[in-house]
């Protein structure tokens, strides 16, 4: 026998259009291509905030007057160290992925967090700021080891973008290099309930802590689907080889019934208003270093690709972003951790938006197997 | 200026009802109080089955025959030993909370599967298979490492509940605390798409491997509202400390508005299946080492109680749990750990099926701030 409702069940898959609940932290309108960080235009932000006060914005709700962003920036600068037992655990499993190694080692500073049990609002603000200045350290731990070298401690003259930078390479950033750094974590900080975040709070709806809740998020966000557009797109780029074999390249992959990374995102249908930032940055930097080979070849992709605008597929954040990351000189295995680590501060703020109207996330699954098989003595199995 | 959607949104908080997908791995009926692995009714397979027949069940969708459970208890039994270097981790993090052990020990397994990046259905099973095998190991040691003692090899002459008392307190365990962990086992092995295997799904429908889908499932069950309850039952057992006083504590605690752990379920509506046998397993157990006094407590507060099953809120699976841990002398902070591991097999087959039929899980969240607001240079701010 076969189990049957007596209603037709209505199956919402993937959760599209299914609104779970109300926020406030940031908007995103798919069809005019607009994206609000607490009631913020993403273009004023990245055009005259910083990866700090955009932080602050997105915990605290508002713009920080100097002296709040003096002080906030303190703490964040006094939270960046992570305990000797953590870098020693990296070291252990230096040859996962990137992204295995974050999940582990952000997992296990649970151990260390004087607050890991507190749920209270505060308490997870005060965990998200320490995560979110930890989460840097860990990952330019870990590039170093994997090229034989210590991992150096940070310098507290150096705000988080460049210091990032800073821990990654040994030596003190350009200032726009370190410019760009900072624009690309304030584009990626937040966006709204994609996977990650939503995994981030499926956790955080059980009364799991914040720790589990981020960890939840990494977990989520290495997907391929998900966070790993950026080391494809450089892939493809590479593959590509030169400007003037990229309109082939596309003729061919999209006949041969193959995608083009970078391309279409589930809530935009017109350009990411991301994508524009991440474009520019591109081609200053590309200029700036004298090497135009592969935002040329992205350029052309991106022209071949223009008809597709139409249908609702266009640049999303992750087409640019592989490029500013390769003229950075960053090892493309790393571009996930790097959008992970940017991405804590909006985790965080949706784990506490979670928290103060909790509700435990429970959907259901509509059973299409049987009800009422006989156990039959193993010996009588066939 | 706030945004406003033409129509209005109807929200669905908690995703109460929502049907996300078709499975055909279990079914519960929460009017009957009926639960179903794979066709099977939980009932036969606590009464006939082992736990290793069980997982063979719901990961491969039917009962193995002899030859087919002696292969796959060979496979998992060779499968028991973690590497050192995890080993190392568990004791670098010891004070943390098993769960937060546990979640970084499975994460940092997957520096050492050599399969990790393959998501195939047959790789995901093979993996899930490990997993299921490796996770006994990981709580067992922690727990030895502990109390000051060196974790012990297991032994492949046991089945995996005898093997995880054994290497737990290093003494080969009476066969009938096995089989009461066996059966513990069971009845844990699988339970829907309740919020922690929502999680794992959500990971999964990016394309995350399984450990990741595995580590967002073990974060989430973490959270006092999921996994946490048979710790909280034994707790208010002690804080009654004695049968006689179980009816004015209920009274009290309800009056006082607060909530008897062990108690109802977002979707049994009627007595949980899986409690019935963990009750008359407690009593046993009881009564076989002549220690009476919790599970007579329990029974009190069950008995007064009893008129609130009318009202739908029942004794849950957690009810019973913590008494039979309580008398097999495990550790009340391990309790969850024990839920988790017993339960890998569950997430791994639901894993399976999210890959077979994938689709991004990505609802959406009704904004309610503004979107305009003025970008105001930080000097100004007030």
């Amino acid at each position: 026998m076969r189990f049957t409702l007596g209603e037709k069940i209505e199956l919402k898959r993937g959760l599209k259009d299914v609104y779970i609940d109300r926020s406030k932290v940031s908007f995103i309108d798919g069809k005019q291509g607009m994206l609000i960080y607490q009631g913020y235009n993403i273009h004023d932000l990245a055009e005259k905030s910083t990866f700090e006060e955009t932080i602050y914005l997105l915990l605290y709700g508002k713009l920080p007057t100097q002296e709040e962003l003096n002080k906030f920036e303190t703490e964040l600068r006094s939270n960046r160290e992570i305990p000797h037992s953590v870098i020693e655990i990296i070291n252990m499993i230096k040859e996962a992925h990137p992204m295995d190694v974050l999940r582990t080692a952000i997992s296990a500073l649970s151990a260390h967090d004087p607050e890991v049990k507190d749920n209270s609002i505060e308490a997870t603000l005060r965990k998200g700021i320490r995560l979110t200045a930890q989460a840097p350290t860990i990952v330019a731990a870990h590039a170093r080891i994997l090229e034989g070298k210590a991992p150096i401690a940070g310098d507290p003259e150096l705000n988080q973008a460049a210091n990032f930078l800073y821990t990654l390479f040994g030596v003190k950033p350009d200032p726009e290099d370190a410019k760009v750094m900072d624009m690309d974590f304030i584009l990626h900080a937040e966006h709204g309930i994609n996977a990650s975040a939503f995994a981030a709070r499926v956790a955080a709806s059980t009364d799991a802590d914040l720790h589990s809740a981020i960890v939840a998020g990494i977990a989520t966000l290495k997907g391929p689907k998900h966070g790993g557009a950026a080391e494809s797109v450089t892939k493809m780029a590479m593959e590509i080889g030169e400007e003037d074999k990229a309109s082939e390249y596309v003729t061919k992959t999209l006949k041969d019934g193959g995608r083009i990374m970078g391309f279409g995102h589930r809530v935009y249908k017109t350009i990411d208003p991301r994508s524009i930032h991440l474009r520019d940055q591109a081609k200053l930097v590309a200029e700036r270093k004298g090497q135009p080979k592969w935002f040329q070849i992205l350029s052309k992709v991106a022209e071949v690709m223009k008809p597709y605008e139409a249908k609702g597929v266009c640049v999303n954040v992750d087409f640019w972003t592989g490029v500013v990351y390769q003229l950075l000189d960053i090892p493309e295995k790393f571009y996930i951790s790097i959008f992970s680590m940017g991405r804590i501060p909006g985790w965080t703020v949706q784990v506490m938006e979670q928290f103060d109207n909790n509700m435990l996330l429970r959907p259901m699954l509509e059973y299409t197997g049987s009800i009422d098989l006989e156990y039959v003595p193993i010996g009588l199995r066939k």
